[in-house]
């Protein structure tokens, strides 16, 4: 398993488990990491956007860190690192890399609008951690309102030789992939990793188009891993098979405002964390959301 | 077929065909007026955000008017009058009463922000365009950017007695239509229907949950037909099933900025339409995309 | 008077009068441009953004164009031409140029994000109007909602030989006109006029900063007039005190949502108008408002 | 010296010290609470969205309350303790107070859109932080991308006894004033102080429609202190000449982007803090921008 420019497979996105009252549930944070390399994930992203990450106080956000890295064995684990400053940023960077991390992930601020912003920022941030650490730039404007064209995320490539890994989570994006890897495959760009968000919801076609994989939470991991495998060995059918069957749910766990809630709710159920909880604020499920999350999973064990 | 508060089924939201210079291809309006009456849509739905409406001229706006009343037969039709200025939207609703139309839609200009602004502004429109003139609420903030509570909703609905109908397509919005509901059955909120846009994404579910049935574009409104109808017979999981079996495309074609573009493509495939010509700006779809469209009719074809 | 990539001066950007129930006001269109010319601007700008433009239907646009180029004597006048379409806009200005207008001018819609995606826009834009007329690139992210960086600026200027000029209202953007002029003197920029807009609120600054004028819509053009001959001329303080006495009352005219309203009242009252009538919908002045313009108004007299 | 709904007069908004590397300036902290005192300003607002809150650290944030408070006299400080999650938010909340802060200042998160959405939001921060600790609604769409109509801003009165005081600094905003002042004088609403932000770009109308003061950053608090006693007492000239004399300045360090930068600059001249240092990501002030800064400095010491 490894952490680079050439990782391919299913990195998890875990969220941050919380006690009903809203504490770091420390005893879930272990399970859950547990389960995710029991599943046979290629690796773990702790404290993104979908982690809370926010609404955690720096101590919580490293006992995270801590807690995961003690149960991963030898997974790599990519740590979250975005923040408003780069003071913090690099304190949080540099703790997780000390504690054992594989690397940090990156989101841009919403304030960033023009090509020079996004770049420049890029370049601060490398300065700001430090240039000998790994690092996944995030591209995902529906969640940072930062929309970097495939321009764009070749500069901050070829600007940051740290820059290990793209999270591509644009949306449309499919032909984003395919101008990359026509650029390193003719026009000289180096290559990075291309792991795939956005909730999985168009990775049947993302590995098609030259993605190494999936870096998302979907409650099932066991498909996004069914799906990349199949998708290698050329099963393009029996790729979509499998991620076919877990559309409806997928696209059911994608609603904005309440798709982090549905996912705890599954991945409570399904015993890898102890409570759904979020920490608030954050959105409260519905009985009528419940029901409906319950009958698609029925259908899904059924098939 | 009806239009009012008591409507259910499915409504068409029916593209603008345009050939291949731009030029608006009246003969595909004709044909793919005859082939939404055969599908057995309820009534269509022209020169919505999906219409390309903003790039018409008040010349083939009206043209398009025409041209579907003209093969409607008795099929209601309800047109979009959105506009920058209340003059526009009044001159276009009572032409195209007059010739015809069953009733309008409304969506809101994106600068409005908060409830009163939302509900002054539809007061305001309503003034405009004539308190005889039933109207379509469109509530869509992933278009608009205006975001409506359920609240907000309701005093639109109580504040203009000639809103017949809400054009849900909130996201997340299934509570939404739960708490409208209620409101009816147990709070004095008198009955409007509710038809389902947002690209049938979550149709699934809505009928479920009370609303009408559809209005919506996507490519086979067959299976929206299917959907709604077998949910009104109690037949929970055949309704599903037709969904469940579309999803894939349906997905696909509910991407962001090519949506319509990939529409269009499946319209033509179908002989709906004869050019998938959209009038620029406008993307165009890569060979890439063109190929996967093709394999997920392949899919749906074979199943 | 010219208009051209050499143009100095004070173009000034004229709104549009409508008579009390709406109704376009081209009495008042006759008046207000005998005014401007005798009040000695060197062009006029209209149908922008301040001009309620989306609120009028092609023919009313075309009447005030005409309305305009009746009295304009030789004044060179440039029409804004944005649009929705493209087929729109090439109307639009082939009209506006046919009846003697001497450019258009161009604002982004507010989907555009990246560089990429303004640049091409632009080239879009250019080749649906025509390549031979001559335009205005307006850069005025407040309204448009896109951020153009200054390299973005000059691929447009580079890429687009008919742009012969920048409506500069960035803000913060003291340091855009500086580096533009910079590129110009020293790295190869083809020279273009750069005026500048977002209510003159910077003008005392952007003349020294090497712009060549102001165009906007203040209602006294007369102290623009003078901002700009004093910095000509080398009379800084001059051109100061000029600018700081009107200071109070432009900043008031400078509020968000209101502001067009206040510039109609003086208007109005100065008998440039016979009516502050904005065309709905649009925010009507309450009593303490025009109290307080009142007060500026006779603080300004009585200096 | 107060903190409560009868608060009138001046309070500052103090920016937050930095050394040249970045680290937290504590003498310039002290020195600069030494300043405002003396300036004779009524009370202190720290760690603002003008005080750079985001990019501290916790154990830095309380280090500045800290430091403040220990110079602060008798002054009354209010604390800013806006933050992605409640868990934060209580936690600089409780500390602060046991440190001896005044009271606290809530913005709401720019994700908030409907009437329902912000105004349950300030119920749950109030009921996270505690329902004695007095607070200040902060109402500043501009910064924070929240639209509050007077409507909400009532209702968030009405549901949180502990909301003492508004920072007014939505733009338009005057007739916001006047309709809480409408309301408070003769529809039962309670009494609050109304301070008034936005750089004071509005003061000299801001008292008139019935505000208490001023709580804003500009770099001369004395003539913040001058513009409201002359209100007060009536002098509406004078009022107005004090404040006109100050418009030139006040307006360039109103300019988004560069407006905290041009502020530091001053008061590092004035010898308030010692440094003009952002702490990063932030921008720097070019040689053409300061000279533009000591030419209106040297203007307003002339006059």
């Amino acid at each position: 398993m490894t952490f680079g420019t050439q990782t391919k497979g299913v990195y998890a996105i875990a969220p941050t488990p919380f006690l009903p009252d809203g504490a770091l549930d420390e005893a879930s944070v272990a399970r859950m990491t547990a389960f995710y390399g029991a599943a046979g994930v290629d690796g773990l992203t702790i404290l993104g956007i979908m982690g809370e990450a926010p609404k955690l106080e720096p101590e919580e956000s490293m006992a995270v860190v801590r807690g995961v890295l003690a149960e991963a064995g030898g997974m790599p684990v990519v740590v979250g690192v975005s923040a408003p400053g780069f003071a913090a940023m690099r304190r949080v960077a540099q703790e997780a890399m000390a504690a054992g991390a594989a690397g940090v992930m990156i989101a841009p601020p919403s304030s960033l609008r023009t090509d020079d912003q996004i770049c420049g920022y890029y370049r601060q941030a490398v300065a700001a951690i430090g240039t000998d650490i790994p690092f996944v730039l995030q591209d995902y404007p529906t969640a940072t309102n930062v929309v970097m064209s495939t321009a764009v995320v070749r500069r901050i490539i070829e600007e940051n030789p740290s820059c290990v890994m793209l999270k591509h989570e644009d949306w449309p994006g499919l032909d984003k992939i395919s101008a990359l890897r026509r650029w390193q495959a003719e026009d000289g760009l180096r290559p990075v990793s291309i792991l795939c968000g956005n909730g999985a919801l168009f990775l049947d076609f993302e590995t098609e188009r030259g993605a190494d994989g999936a870096m998302t939470g979907y409650a099932y991991p066991e498909m996004l891993i069914e799906v990349v495998r199949e998708t290698a060995r050329g099963n393009r059918d029996a790729a979509h098979d499998a991620f076919d069957q877990h559309l409806p749910l997928l696209r059911y766990e994608h609603q904005p405002g309440i798709g982090l809630a549905v996912r705890k709710y599954v991945l409570e159920k399904r015993g890898v964390i102890a409570h759904r909880t979020l920490r608030t604020p954050g959105p409260a499920l519905s009985d009528a959301t419940i029901s409906e999350i319950e009958y698609l999973l029925g259908r899904l064990n059924a098939a």
